[in-house]
């Protein structure tokens, strides 16, 4: 077998064989597979697609490349989450200890912020003094003490897909689902949870655009699950306005707060429970609801220890922008639209995201949304505030705000429900 | 502009604009569009394809990518001709040398072989002495002094083309049309000449395996050949079946000197004559007769000269292999088959061809038809006699040539026409 032989396979439309992937995952691990095959590949991969089966064994052969953790220890069932990344999407930061205190474990590996979309990594950063790194030893000794653990994937967790995901960033092979759902999938069934929710964003500020291409890639991600013996489910939910009022690190692990504390914004909250539920009954726990725990202060108590665990002051005060600019309402009316991407880029611009991978975040950078669409707002009402540490960043987040924002008199905003469909 | 937007355009079935072509073939032949950026953008240009102003545009970059030679020093038209490679396609050999003594000028750059294609490279290397690298100065002068010069080109020449081929052919992406005209084309029309005869080769023992693909590059060819001022024609002509009688290097200069002598197989002097008669009237020579020249022995005139004027020794004996084995005819009838790809594979192993680029060829071994399809033959005639410097390289030969050969009773040949067509 030679890596020309599989790139022609996929390039003339055919299906891959089981040998072919298990072959060319483990050689480009290797390096016995050269980066620009790979590349090649990737390109015939998204053009002509995969089949389930083909998927499938992708995605096994690509958690076969590095450890695959365990949990059996543990005397309570895991449960995680993962969201395909959006705007404003803080979720993770109360859903995980709100689970635990329903009495499930947690054992999230997260990420960071890409393009316009925020990381939960770096929001949690933004807590003084919390680590993302643990060793599994440091993870297991967390989830017992505290029920929950957020932390960075070490290096030995699916290393094939850590070296293909750097390699389709760069050429231009990001956008298809096989390779989308293989990613995502490879990484949490190798993080060894025994019951997996997929949050599936759908709208501007998302990867998916359109609700058709969300559900492709929750099904296909709800079949690589099953297939591997983890209960599945996926919810497709809105991200063509930004999620709660907060985006931005600092701005979001604060809004977060609010919502253990039982407050925070509606839809917020809503979708914290509604996906905390779902975690619950796929772990088996379905008997427990978790508005009790937000009520009662224990999914709160769950937050601090998490955080203490990781090194983190939950009391300390958070980071906050040196600089700031409101944008107001251009007319008296509805709004009537609040574009997802439009306040993903501009929270990017002004220093929340990357421009390049080495580049730190700001953590007090962001925006804060005062109106959201359906509120009546009066002419010259100030509808967001930006914030950034240096007021140079204010006109090119500006920019990406052109055409993000409509106010109409007597409007009705066209929105997305917030949770759209479920898969199972 | 990055390379990214020049990928996703493609990938996106989009046009590439001039800007986006000269940006990325610049860029790459700098080394600012990395390996596996050009690798994804060559497989989405394979697999959905370039108008023919993407075509013209991307050669024109491949060209500007290097120095463009430039013959208006000589008292005579240049023409020339390029094969898109085939099995015992030898014609280059006496084709220059005749075209010399019919009054225009043949500057040839030409390459070694390719998997079971032949070389002409190759070929004249089996001439003592004879040395494939020239000067552009060494190429002037033998050009003047003989009429004809067949040589390598040097690295200066369409240098995009030479990266992107080695890409291609390592990560699956060598048979895409616009990739394999640009690439042809860009070299011959940096080499300067003003007329160009293509022969596309149609059959098992060509990269074209059908009429209507060969047709469909050679329409293409000619197009970008037009569009850069080069007066150009295509032939397709057949390789179903060798051509002529010899297949190897050294073996096929034995039959080229036998062309150029008044003899040599007939489809040979055909195809021969006829790519003279069309080299001669796109450079406005049309009143010669290349048959002349060949019974008046001006074109062997011209043949020792520029073998001697590049260091070869006309009358030296030529390397012979050292070991034989004869494939006979197994019942008595008519040779319907010889199958073209058979035989180039046979003689490639035999050791004419490369398993890998940096290995030697073997000068004197190949194979030699005693029979050609529509012949009648004898059982236990013989048919082939296959030549190796190793005895041991038979049995791998004689493999491929498992069904490659067919006698029937009273049967007749399905063969291609040798000129199958004609594109202008």
């Amino acid at each position: 077998m030679d890596a020309i032989d599989v790139i022609l396979t996929k390039r003339e439309g055919g299906k891959l064989t089981p040998e072919q992937i298990d072959w060319v995952i483990d050689a480009y691990t290797r390096g016995a597979v050269a980066e620009e095959q790979m590349s090649s590949l990737a390109m015939a991969i998204l053009l002509n697609g995969m089949t389930r089966e083909e998927v499938a064994r992708w995605t096994e052969a690509m958690i076969r490349s590095g450890e695959r953790m365990e949990w059996s220890g543990l005397d309570r069932p895991t449960t995680d989450k993962h969201s395909t990344g959006g705007v404003g999407d803080k979720i993770t930061l109360p859903l995980a200890p709100l689970v635990a205190a329903c009495g499930a474990a947690v054992p999230q590996l997260s990420g960071r912020g890409l393009g316009h979309t925020g990381g939960t990594l770096d929001k949690l950063e933004s807590i003084p003094g919390w680590r993302a790194s643990l060793e599994p030893d440091g993870m297991l000794d967390v989830l017992r003490r505290t029920g929950a653990v957020i932390c960075a994937a070490g290096s030995g967790l699916a290393p094939a897909d850590r070296k293909l995901y750097a390699l389709r960033d760069v050429t231009g092979t990001v956008e298809s689902i096989p390779l989308i759902a293989s990613s995502i999938m490879s990484k949490k069934i190798a993080e060894g949870t025994g019951a997996l929710v997929l949050d599936v964003k759908v709208g501007s500020g998302a990867f998916m655009k359109t609700t058709a291409s969300a559900r492709e890639l929750a099904e296909t991600m709800v079949g690589i699950g099953v297939d591997h013996g983890v209960r599945t489910v996926a919810l497709l939910t809105a991200m063509d306005r930004p999620l709660g009022r907060a985006v931005g690190n600092a701005l979001e692990v604060a809004e977060s707060v609010q919502v253990l504390a039982g407050g925070g914004p509606p839809d917020v909250v809503e979708l914290t429970l509604t996906l905390a539920r779902e975690m619950l009954a796929a772990a088996g726990l379905s008997d427990r609801d978790p508005a009790d725990a937000l009520r009662d202060g224990s999914a709160m108590d769950v937050w601090r220890r998490m955080i203490s665990a990781q090194g983190g002051d939950p009391d300390a005060s958070l980071p906050v922008a040196r600089e700031s600019h409101v944008v107001t309402a251009p007319a008296a009316g509805v709004l009537t639209r609040l574009d997802a991407y439009g306040v993903g880029v501009a929270a990017w611009r002004l220093g929340a995201g990357r421009a390049r991978k080495e580049d730190p975040v700001s953590f007090g950078a962001g925006v804060v949304c005062h109106a959201v669409p359906g509120d009546e707002v009066a002419a010259g009402q100030p509808l967001l505030t930006l914030y950034a540490d240096d007021d140079t960043r204010f006109a090119r987040a500006l920019e990406s705000l052109d055409g993000a924002i409509e106010v109409e008199p007597g409007g009705t905003p066209d929105l997305l429900p917030l949770v759209i469909d479920r898969i199972s």
